[in-house]
């Protein structure tokens, strides 16, 4: 259970009716997640991250696949469960392939257990690293 | 400083320098950096890290320079200084650009912010992202 | 599930019944939530930790509902779900609004935004910020 | 050392510049700390973080110092060292006394404390705290 | 639920049972548990995963259930529910008492609140703590 | 740098020095770590922890090595540097070996990667692992 409620269409504002529109019609599709749902109590919330969302993972230098799959992998180091599993769908919805799915796992744990290794010996930087 | 000290090719044991002069071949360069000079104190652990990241980094479904970022990802969301410098620096080898690097921050950026409000909410999976 | 069973009163022993009839007094409810049953099995830190807790949050230079939302803010950046829940509530009991609840929201999600941003670029501290 | 060099005024683009120059006037000091300077490669990010910064941050249901300390609270769980520093000198500066910083740290303490506990122990959510 | 399903050792492949059968042998028990039954959609991390886990996790110079405790309290610190339950149990299966699972969870409460601390106030190293 | 000053005994209040000489006399050494002299700007907070540490991190069902090789993998999973710093310091005076800070390591890099990939997948707990 969220903290609020879901607000179903008929409960939210026309401000944030007007921000599931804007998500229907940029991904093609009648469903609009919790995520979404939850945010609508604080309209301008809701419009500030969706304006900012639209545009960060937008096609640019990297793929929208990408974007999903380094979201992902934040959201995991962060132990985020709704997030891992909505970018996860995203993901694959943007073409993530088993295999390459297989990959992102294996790089997540690898990145996890090297940063904790680094952490226990408190390397320092290399000066050869810095800008 | 480290909680071991870094130990030189001199310094390091036969099994460490092994290790040392692999790292050196796959990366055609003589510089072995810091992270390895301080494992090098326990060469069976030295070993079994560089010859999994050796593995999991190499090209596969996701090409390495995609991995790189997505260590740098991980790396971020657990704050492991080390981490990122290093795989910053190592993504930027491997053709990172300006503009690849300033969109990465800004979907950490993106994720970072929205598993903090999701969190927050406590926002129930949606029955649609489940496997 | 927890990792351990919830006492009821009659499962716990006298000290940590002792602690039970303390939070009810404080609280002026007769609902003792999960949280203490579960460290009921362990009477000493049952007591350790709500005499430290009551304490630390008693009125002083802060509100008691501004220590309720800095408690939400700390849970939520640790992911931990029943701390965001049970402190939530408790920052409503004690007169959060809808709106601060959304400023809340809003600056966790801003402090998570410019965190990952800082730890990506790795920003030296400035000078003028040390003691 | 950032992972990129801290632009001044003369080396930022114009786009900067004008963050700076906003920075500025918003705070009422000559001075630009370092996190915009290293930000002001990608000026589209810096303006982006800068505007919704300010938005945030800005008095409203929450004041100002409330705000600041959560942002305190939320990045010394992430761990991030800049943040706690330049947030903390923010705090000062919108009047957080000894005696307030003494309790933010009891508060951050006791929260992280209970964070550790209830993951260890999975306590389940109580009914009585969901929506 | 998971973002995979969990394979019986009907749906895994050959490669993946092999696994399920030496987790069985070492383990003596016919029970293979979820953690297991996900990976085994990629046959080649679930057998880099099990083969390391094994060696860490077999006695030493610490004792297997130090090494489950240790599991514990990193778990606890990320957060990884899973990995608490499992741990948690596989700690119990090899003796913990009730009397050390309470001081385990005194320990972890104990270092979160000082690891709060210390980073709100930023501490820096003293040199004698320095390799 | 610190957010505060680290106080001398000279500039330290009364009650602030009288837990300094707890901690000598507790220590066998002259020496306070900078953490004490940091939180000595607050007494109470600074009684509180002395008091509460020094309580938990006594013999008991887990011998004290054991409790201080607990507190540098939960330090470490929260990246916490002075914290790593000073408990592998006390865990090393407390007799760890180096073949058991390598375990100690391998351990901790052990479980984040396992927790990395848990999350990644999002795997249920098994109903055999719950209370």
């Amino acid at each position: 259970m969220a903290t609020v409620s879901l607000l179903s269409d008929e409960a939210a504002g026309p401000e944030a009716r007007a921000v599931f529109d804007e998500i229907r019609a940029a991904r093609q599709t009648d469903y609009v997640n919790n995520f979404w749902r939850a945010l609508a109590h604080d309209p301008a919330l809701l419009r500030a991250t969706w304006d900012r969302l639209k545009g960060v993972m937008a096609p640019g230098a990297l793929d929208p696949l990408v974007k999903e799959m380094l979201y992902v992998a934040v959201s995991t180091a962060n132990g985020c469960e709704y997030c891992v599993h909505s970018h996860t769908a995203a993901a694959r919805a943007k073409g993530m392939s088993d295999e390459m799915y297989g990959e992102l796992l294996a790089v997540i744990g690898m990145a996890m257990q090297t940063n904790g290794i680094v952490t226990g010996l408190q390397v320092p930087v290399d000066e050869v690293f810095q800008a």
